[in-house]
């Protein structure tokens, strides 16, 4: 199995994924609260990039929807949702389409439009790919990064999917899959430590949302496998 | 003190490098060698990219000169030296100006004309460097890659030097340079290893080159401070 990787949304070569499956990876907070909110019974995930574009889309749903995200680290006025994963409970979601903004994530889905399949990653999900990846020949790890530039968050959470893709099968490691991989065996034991210490971790404590990074850290590896298709996110499958 | 990190030379961003002190990493092989030949008394490097461009910067020296470069691991023809650091002795380069063919380092080297300083880095002076910055605000390494593709060997050498600076001075890092700087703490123990397992390691044992990995993470750490200015490479100072 070969994997490569792109360090940021921008980074993608799009001749690079045409035919292949990729990854998506935004780990605080937009794929995190995807995955969660699909764990948790939501129908759908529509992303989108601006507040004006994702009340457009609600025209689209009668009263099964839920329009979310926020900006500065506060909820959007008349949203129902913020970006905090941890608020994205069963009770709130279950049979809802949630209409999510998250600029750096939908910077990343419109660049693999010529992908076969473009799937969802999280710390939270890794485990469930790896396992779902056994066929695979080829993954592209894309990680969205933040305004153009790279996160760590991001780049360990392909670090960790790597570790289980490891664990599995006989992988070809690029020089930066095997950055990515060594990061996280250097911080394995202690994620918390090195995710606060990133600038999307210093963003979310400088808010008071450090709840955020351990709620991601702290929760059990959820099984869902998200697939981008035509603007929406949806479980493909569960492993 | 602020560092910040390029992954390689296309993504060096020009204006973010004006009137700042500019590290150029190469690590495998041509920074290496660069040191090595001034550490063993050559009077400069001439990093150039091209064979026709090398003969023809010659033209201006007369027998205190040596031209230098490979092409698919051979020895240019006519040429006195390869590119193995190793061969780069004092018997055979004290008091000679070298005119050294690197593709990847030269594309550095062109990116950062609006630095106030450019300086050259290798993992055999990464101590040196960190004590000469010890006055130094802002600090930008730039690592080379290798034909426009991130290289490990260059990353994990940011991340010795940022090591060094880590214990030395109070730093703050970005996402990047805190990449780097675990990649090395993950591998500090074994740093032959990571590199063999590098692409450009891959490609110097496929060449027969092991030696070349070897002598780089065997060398005594070298006190040389090698600074580019106006396209000649010489020694501005010795920690």
């Amino acid at each position: 199995m070969k994997v490569r990787l792109f360090f940021k949304a921008d980074a993608i070569v799009e001749e690079q994924v045409a035919g292949r499956v990729a990854v998506v990876i935004d780990t605080l907070r937009a794929t995190s609260t995807i995955i969660t909110a699909l764990a948790n019974g939501a129908t759908s995930v529509i992303p989108t990039d601006t507040i004006d574009r994702a009340w457009s889309i609600s025209k689209n749903y009668q009263d099964d929807y839920l329009i979310a995200g926020e900006r500065n680290g506060i909820k959007i006025e008349d949203f129902d949702l913020g970006n905090s994963p941890k608020s994205y409970t069963k009770e709130k979601v279950a049979g809802q389409t949630i209409i999510l903004t998250t600029t750096n994530g939908t910077r990343c889905f419109k660049r693999l439009d010529s992908a076969r399949e473009v799937l969802v990653a999280s710390l939270i999900n890794s485990k469930a790919l790896a396992n779902y990846f056994k066929q695979e020949e080829e993954i592209i790890l894309c990680c969205a990064g933040v305004n153009g530039v790279f996160a760590l968050d991001d780049f360990i959470t392909a670090g960790r999917l790597i570790a289980y893709l490891v664990e599995r099968y006989k992988i070809q490691l690029t020089d930066e899959v095997l950055t990515a991989y060594h990061l996280y065996l250097q911080n394995q034991n202690d994620l918390l430590s090195i995710l606060k210490r990133s600038k999307s971790g210093q963003n979310l404590i400088n808010l008071g949302k450090e709840e955020d990074i351990e709620y991601i850290i702290n929760c059990k590896q959820l099984k869902v496998i998200p697939r981008y298709k035509d603007g929406i996110i949806s479980v493909k499958d569960q492993y």
